[in-house]
């Protein structure tokens, strides 16, 4: 039988703290705002981890009991160890997923699965209207969503994104200010799926946006390990 | 020794009689422009045939002298001869070079090699300013151009477009009115290259613009057989 | 809720009635015995549709309340009406499921949705070993397989097969007599999911091997639409 | 105008040191070996490099002078300094080709770039008839061969092999042993072009095979960046 699989939500959590604006807009930390995301979609099992705690709240156990891992990093990915993110990547290669949200494109785990510079070199923090339309509808990330829904204000990035051609793309962004950006990439390495998604600015309250909150709990089902997609 | 390829560009050359907008734009056809731009590219042996002439110009004879066909049709897919389009799809897969324009995503030949709709269900011919990013800047296809260029007036499409996930997506069209466009595609089938680009509404001077006739230019060349790869 | 897949399995039925070995191996013909193990792996609601039936057996009606559709095809490819296969193609670009089995790969309808001759220009009746390696194992159409798996005696295919490359390619097949065939390959075509599995010749008792019924049942699971996928 | 492409060729050059049966065949090493080749295939500009040389031959320098760089490494993938494998890594991204042989599969770079295990866990030297059967005969690494070619004795590998889907699979082995392998396999990362292929145990004189020459020629060539792809 198919079991609920076990999320453990990871977030960086510096700007919240640091920084007034974005403590404003997530004042417990951009991770439960997804982990409640997670929870009002159904998920039963679901845990944070944040950079500064012991091993980064990622220890073997914790690995060897989540499912599904979401990532979410900006300014200090240089600080989360070489030996958990090699622990992380071993993991996936079993079978984790791994849904990497906005700036963890540039997440040292993210690159290491990738093998590409991942990297964004232009990007804009005005908030921009962003339309996020969805190229591919019959994909099960694409579930419940219309042809496109719209975030009123969110930091734009423009490509090339410097990734590997994704086996799906899901979803394309329109950006008020004339850029475009794949928003919604999935691939998979050794037995374990993983999917990238872009919006999520640190001063927005994109992560309670019903819209994103769906597209991130779909995610989460889709790369959770056979046995455990429900 | 590598060759120059021969190229066929293939027009319904409808609008362009029977529309006096078109008509205004391209006097002498959309073929022809497409051509003189091929040619001030240096391609030497570039032919042009049209749905009117018999068998729509594309013998078997002209098929077997042609390496790279370049497709431009809208309202009259549907008159072109099942037998022309076997014709061509033959040729294509044992290694004839494609490359299709515009509305010619439903064209009978296209949605023959695809195998999918190749649906477009939105457009809008006000002429929108579009934006066209390059996401793929090492491909041959993007050679020599910027991070993006622009058309000032152009139709747009909305997606999402109904055909298979491309070999390497090349472009991504940004439009003023809020949509966005995977308007540079490529696939294989069988031997033959396929490559889809997107701009070409038939009333504004899409072709006569240098960006827009560098990619045609490129598309050919990365289209063509191996042996004429130049 | 997730509801059961809805599948009916469709053979030409040729080969069963008229050829004394097939009749030996397949007394009720091949579809039944596809059927009986698909029932044997949990799936309550399985119908069989044959040639000889009016249209095949695959009306509007049929197709509609199908969410995968099983084929086999050999002999008789050429006498599957052409409205027959564009119905079965518009259901596929809908959503519903298709598992094309061995000869099948010359049938109209996959030919249709590949876009290529789909081809295979040597083969070898004469009954080899078979030996079926798993290339991506972390695939749910692999699930409940070891490394390889073996057939005593079966057709032997040789590559190249001319089909688009494959979404993923799940099994590759290893033949005594010094072949080698891309076995299990996955396409999507609109909304539906398309699997390619190539053992079936119709003197061997194929069908009723455990881990060929694994297989399929794990195929239809695989390509039945998100709303009946158990 | 284009250039010939500049090659460097990169051994571990340990066997052939240390092991009796391996310098039997390759007294110069596998490096001098496969240079030949290319030189006999008309490349002008082939270079070596070792990995007891300061920085293994790969300094700065060389690495900027190169356009595609061949791997060739076994037993001491680990002494390779992870300097080194950055340093590469990095060239390729910015467009240098890559062609990793036979055991190169583990190596660091390849790793790297594959964000895979990239492992193969069962393996057989005692010496079996290989097959290599095209099975993409349109693909330019298959220029010039037939249908399949075949090595009277070499090393075996079984799948799977843990990599992510290549973007072109063109060569697929038999085995003797009952084995297949996907032995011709490419894949992009950033701008750089990579090509895996699979023979080369350094007992057996694979390299000098006029088609498994004519293989890393034609893999050199496609890998190329595009200015100096002739």
């Amino acid at each position: 039988m198919q079991v609920e699989p076990r999320v453990t939500v990871w977030n960086e959590f510096h700007h919240e703290r640091y920084r007034p604006e974005s403590a404003a807009v997530y004042p417990h930390g951009i991770h439960v705002a997804i982990r409640d995301g997670l929870v009002a979609h159904g998920f039963a099992d679901v845990r944070t981890a944040t950079l500064d705690e012991p091993e980064h709240g990622l220890t073997q156990a914790v690995l060897d009991a989540t499912d599904v891992l979401v990532w979410w990093g900006h300014v200090r990915h240089d600080d989360v160890a070489d030996s958990v993110v090699e622990r992380v990547k071993r993991r996936v290669w079993a079978g984790m997923g791994l849904v990497v949200l906005h700036s963890g494109h540039y997440s040292k785990i993210f690159r290491a699965l990738t093998g590409t510079p991942s990297d964004v070199t232009i990007w804009n923090e005005d908030g921009e209207r962003e339309r996020i339309v969805v190229v591919s509808p019959g994909h099960p990330i694409a579930a419940g969503l219309g042809r496109f829904f719209e975030i009123e204000m969110e930091e734009s990035y423009a490509e090339p994104m410097e990734v590997p051609n994704p086996t799906d793309l899901i979803f394309v962004s329109w950006f008020q200010g004339g850029e475009v950006f794949r928003s919604g990439c999935t691939y998979t390495r050794g037995r374990g799926r993983i999917f990238y998604f872009r919006p999520g600015h640190e001063t927005f309250p994109t992560y309670f946006i019903p819209e994103v909150r769906r597209v991130i709990a779909n995610g989460v089902r889709w790369a959770a390990p056979e046995a455990s997609r429900v």
